[in-house]
């Protein structure tokens, strides 16, 4: 008997309680699954969303694995009552979802798609055609799972890509950055960016008011990584003199953002509610039953959290 | 010496003079190239566009090609003058322009991005995730070069990709139908439907009441391919009770659609102006210098439409 504690909160147990049992029964374990314990020195896994209610993993003496049901581990990777492996969250349909977001809004604002869907007014707006997208160069900062799968996305849409990472990595039809310099370089030749980097003491504020003044004139900006990527006071200075053409936000410091947040306004700024990729229960549950029967096998975890680079 | 009379419009005349004498000289031509002529018996090739002044082509005895700048050519091909080969216009660039607004309008109704770029007003909309591409279903009618194209695009961002043309393709990644048969078994499973076929007495009203209403319940309409493909009355009736959720198009019967046009200002259409694919002056002159070099060599034109079929 395997005890699993679902401590992702509980409007998502009700969402997740049955496809995890299914998960576990396909898996062939034989799992206890439960939404609290009086025993936790009796628990082996932990399902784990950052706002749950668990914060003090000091009780669980016998634990083997904590399973993050996101991508993004910023809120619990730091916590020092945290010795077992952590594993992130990593789905295919939560990389698909991201890289449809992303290249979607990419073509979005390749396009000018606003301009028609706002402009419904019997005027005919024909005009030059905007660039192909073999003339159009995209920068993806962050080559992880999810950047690297959308870097590759827009190659395939025929899009010049460039890519980042704090290592060098190398990528089919993207021109792949590293290092502060490789940074600054990245940023210069990008008419698109995408943040994609985990948030860590390293990449929070990344993009600065120093680095946001290296973008080409009328860059546009997409962020469905992480809000603290940015520094939003210099993100709005920027939109407003003129030199960011547009940002569309799906993530930020404080989610829902709040109603009276300059975003929401800003007529340069499309808000989106942190939708660029969302877990889904099935296929999430799938990889977490993965990840136990790797554990009770005596395998290594898949996805294991580097505790000192925070990702 | 080679006669080359540009009857494609005085305002492209200004456009393409240069690109195109440029292009005859990198194809090692001797041309001369004028936009008038006073002997037409001497002229050896027409670039053509349809809105252009030409329309009887008795008086050019020496003609060898019609050279078409445009990939349509339902206002040319029954012309009864017109007794040498017509070439339609291939060119990458027109290709790729077309690709990316599929793909990019078929993505946004994919996400729902309206939703997001109108409710810019502090309401946070999270809800359910859509469905992922790999389980929504686009259809595209007609896989001609644009329309294989399109498809095999669609696929690649792994949507479920169907097409249906007169005769039976077959195409690498996407279900292809054929026949009457085929065509109402496409519309059954059209999430999204996108119009890619060439104007023909069959093709005209191809989407009339009857095949409407075979579409799913809130399918999305996509039409970059000629507006006569569609019966404006039938689609307007869908929209309204609801039967379609959107259609975003790009092509009219009469163009720029009047400022009256119902479609303006139905709250589920996006009229685009005729932008979804542009002839690139560059790409396009090469195109046609090349069709000319093979000409004078002997060689079979390229890309030369049947008059019989139409397209």
């Amino acid at each position: 008997m395997i005890n699993v504690l679902f401590a992702a909160g509980s409007d998502r147990w009700a969402q997740y309680e049955a496809p995890l049992s299914d998960a576990f029964v396909r898996a062939g374990l034989d799992v206890r699954l439960m939404v609290k314990t009086d025993t936790p020195a009796s628990i082996d896994y932990i399902v784990y969303a950052p706002n749950g209610p668990l914060s003090d993993f000091t009780p669980f003496t016998g634990l083997k694995a904590v399973l993050n049901l996101w991508a993004g581990v910023e809120n619990v990777v730091g916590n020092p009552t945290l010795s077992v492996p952590l594993c992130r969250m990593v789905d295919p349909s939560l990389t698909d979802g991201m890289v449809e977001w992303v290249t979607g809004h990419v073509l979005r604002h390749h396009l000018g798609m606003d301009t028609h869907i706002h402009g419904q007014d019997g005027i005919w707006r024909a005009g030059t055609a905007p660039p192909l997208a073999k003339d159009r160069r995209v920068v993806v900062l962050g080559l992880g799972e999810l950047g690297a799968a959308c870097a590759q996305s827009l190659a395939r849409v025929k899009f010049q890509v460039h890519g980042w990472s704090r290592s060098q990595k190398s990528i089919d039809g993207v021109m792949c950055y590293s290092g502060e310099g490789g940074l600054k370089a990245a940023l210069c030749i990008a008419d698109i960016l995408v943040l994609l980097l985990p948030l860590t003491a390293e990449t929070e504020n990344i993009l600065n008011r120093e680095m946001l003044a290296l973008l080409p004139q009328a860059a546009v900006i997409l962020n469905p990584g992480r809000g603290a990527l940015i520094e939003d006071e210099a993100l709005l200075d920027a939109l407003n003199d003129g030199g960011i053409a547009h940002a569309t936000l799906d993530v930020f410091r404080e989610e829902p953002l709040p109603p009276d947040h300059p975003y929401w306004a800003h007529p340069r700024v499309t808000v989106t509610p942190h939708i660029a990729s969302e877990t889904r229960v099935g296929s999430a549950s799938q990889v977490i039953a993965d990840n136990i029967r790797r554990g009770q096998a005596g395998l290594p975890f898949l996805h294991v959290v580097d505790r000192k680079a925070g990702y």
